[in-house]
Parts: C-alpha cells; structure tokens; sequence
C-alpha cells in the first residue's frame, strides 16, 4: 500500500482538536471522512502533532496508507472536494517512504503564537490571535524566554494531563518579534509536551507586563511544579506552523 | 463644539458597507449608535472613505463633533465598550481642529488588497483575502500596473454608478508584493472612483494569469470604456489602510 504524506492547514476555533473523538467534531474526523469517499480502504489519517482544541495549524503533517496509488496534485483536489466549506485544507500531497511516518519520523515541530498588543477589541483577527490590552515589553519578555532555551526538566510547564514519558525536553528556539502591536512568538523543538507553548506564553505574558521579573520564569522552571506556571495562554493564538523530517516528503515544494 | 479625530479598523463581512442605509448594517451606524449613549448631542460620525459593503479597514479615519470636552483615551474607550462585540474597533481617538474634516482635509488614501494564490481553499483566511486559484505572475502583474500610474481618465476603471464629478485622478502608487502564495497589492492616491481598486485587481489579475497581455491595460485605460474593464475583484480582499493629512490628527502614535 503506498504512503502518502499530507500538507494541512485548519482554523481550530470549530474542532475539539486534532485528534478523532466520540461526538465531538474533530479535524482528523473530517479529514478520515473525505478519504473514506475518495478510497475506502483510506481509514487512518496519523498526524504529526495532536493539536488541542482551538488550536490552528498552518502546517500540520499527516500520512495516509492508500489501495492504490494516486497522483500528488489529483489526491489533494480530492480529497478538498471532499472537505468542502470546512475550514480544513490540504496544502500538498506527496507520495512518501514506507518508513516515514508523521509523528515519529518529526525531527522537529514549530508553533508560532500570535499576540494583538492594544486597548481596542480585535475584528477581523477575532479568534484568530491572543488579545492582551495591558502593555508588553518584548525586551522583558526575551530576557525571560532566554531561561527556557536548551535541555530542561519542564514539568511547570506541562499540562497536568501529559501524557509524555519524561518532561526532559531541549527546546531550540524561542524567538519574539514585534511588528507595530503584534507580537509573534516562535518556538521550535523537536517535541513539546501538553501545552508546553502556552504554558510558556502565559508565563512571558506576565514577564512582558512587567508583574513578573524575567528571573522569574528561571525560578519556575527549576521549581519543577505546575502550581509555579502562569496562566495558559488562550488556544486561538496558537498554530503548528512546520514540521520537519530527515527528508522533507513535499520537497516538490 | 469640540471636533474629534477617529481611528477605526473593522471587518467589513457582516456591513453593507461604511455608509448609514436605511434597514441594513452599515459601519457607521454602528459607530453612531455607541456615539449616541456616550454623547446625546453626538449624531453623525463622517468618514474619510464611503467603503463598499464587504470591504474591510485597518485605518479608516473618521470625525464627530461632541458638546464636551473629552479625554481622547476615554472617548476611544466609551465608544468601543458600547460598540461591545461587533468587529468595529475604535483604535485612537483625538482632538481635531475645528477646521479638519475626515473626508475633505485628506490628502492620501492607501488601500492593500490581499490575495492568497493557491489551489487549496482558505481556511482561517476565508472572507479576509480574494483566493485565486490560477496561477499569477507577478512580473506581468507590475508590468501591467506600470500603465496605471499618473494623472489619467480611469473611466475604465469606475463603476457605472460613481457620483464622482470627473473621472481624472493621479494614482501615485501602485505595488505588488509576493511573500510565498500571498500577493499584497498597495494602492495609492489623493482619492478613488467608485470600485477604482476593485476594477485595477480583477484587471492585473488577468494579467497575472496570462490571459491579458500587460499592454492590455494600456488600452483598457485608453479606451476610456467600463466595458474594457475586467471583472471586479471581490470586495473580501479589500483593506482601506490608511489616511493622511497635512496635520496628522494622531501624531500622539
């Protein structure tokens, strides 16, 4: 059966998240619906990243293992006609490695999280970015991202509900730009645990307001404990921008 | 009276557009409305540019006159309170000379238009951007702009039903971005026709995708004929993004 990797952008506001669950409208559901029409032996859509509720990806990676095999451009097309007016769409389809599987053969995931830094209500970018009215300070809030750069134990910053083995993770990068009153964090490693990014957001946020010294996101992180964590940052803010892998399945690209 | 300056961004998707119409939304109602509980006296709130329904803003520049004296801060923040949750946001509020009006004193309007070149639908994107499925060039596209620029009668390129008294403009800019599948146009003028933008997008489109020549829009332009347009772009990729003035009414920013 031929591998096939997918390419895949949503607005999370309507989903319960990526992953299938019972009653409850799901990203992976939709896309397992439009496959089922197209193939019916398509079954399982595996994603690189379980996405939480109202989460957004720009990038979010799957495989899908097919009867037969199918054109790359003619698989997409199907399978968004498919889709329909759901806010879910394959960006690229591409044959893939019978070895390469989206979640385990990530050697790294990125997220961005979007901030609208001003007093006045969002309109167009409703749900689609955090609105933070009190002031933030990006020069506070990179002295404070700097303590969570490399090999840590984040158990502050991880959901209680984490399913990871360990909470040892070394995380890459955590760059913070300012454009005008927008805030973009990125955030790159190779795997995150539950709400780790949020976690990290909500804790900056406080840092950039200036109610928390940037030391204070070092004292949590080797507080070792959820109670030291900030608030979680809001799920609309955030999308799974990338996933890389040793030999990139959409170098068509 | 003191005369006050606004700012206002909005989503234009759920207007018929800026104008006040009887038995439809329009942006200017809105803003009136949330006026009215502030300021008895508050009536009408004059706008820098009539935008067509459907047609967003990020830097929309309007002027109302109120009996009292105001705090620019507080004003900004009692009319978005009573604005409440429709996508109409104030962004500054401020003291304006008596003798400046929003729509008479400007001295450049700049609208961008956004569009996402790709085969895959939009998702978060949807209804903020014109999505053209056909590939674009955008060399030919600039090519083509390149006939648009200067002092010219744009009758091609205005609505039939345009109220202005001559169809002779100066367009002092016209630029085309591309950052991956998005295409920025930036436009840029003392004032527009009626659909002027809308008709120079649907035209360059076109071009774009190779089915007009780009000297074709010369004689487009030449033929001083509506029926030498092409098609009206859609209004969801329309942003009026700013307004100047020889005084800029918020130099606070």
């Amino acid at each position: 059966m031929p591998r096939y990797a997918l390419l895949i952008e949503y607005d999370g506001a309507p989903y319960s998240g990526w992953q299938r669950q019972p009653d409850v409208p799901s990203v992976q559901a939709v896309i397992e619906a439009a496959l089922a029409r197209i193939a019916p032996e398509g079954g399982i859509v595996t994603g690189a990243g379980r996405t939480d509720a109202g989460v957004h990806a720009m990038g979010q990676v799957a495989h899908i293992d097919l009867a037969r095999a199918w054109d790359g451009f003619k698989l997409k097309e199907a399978l968004n006609a498919h889709i329909g007016r759901k806010p879910v769409a394959i960006l690229d389809a591409a044959e893939a490695d019978a070895a390469f599987h989206a979640r385990f053969s990530a050697t790294e995931r990125r997220y961005i999280y979007r901030i609208r830094n001003r007093r006045a209500p969002l309109t167009f970018e409703a749900g689609q970015m955090w609105h933070v009215r009190r002031a933030l300070d990006v020069e506070r809030m990179r002295a404070g991202a700097a303590h969570l750069i490399g090999h840590h134990d984040f158990t502050t910053f991880r959901s209680t509900i984490c399913q990871a083995k360990s909470p040892v993770k070394t995380l890459d990068r955590l760059d913070i730009t300012r454009i005008g009153d927008e805030i973009v964090l990125e955030i790159v490693a190779r795997s995150f645990l539950h709400n780790q990014v949020r976690s990290f957001v909500g804790s900056l946020e406080r840092v950039g307001a200036g109610t928390w010294e940037p030391e204070q996101i070092k004292r949590a992180l080797e507080a070792r404990d959820r109670k030291a964590c900030g608030p979680v940052a809001p799920a609309c803010g955030l999308y799974l921008s990338a996933v890389r892998y040793p030999s990139d399945p959409f170098s068509a690209r």
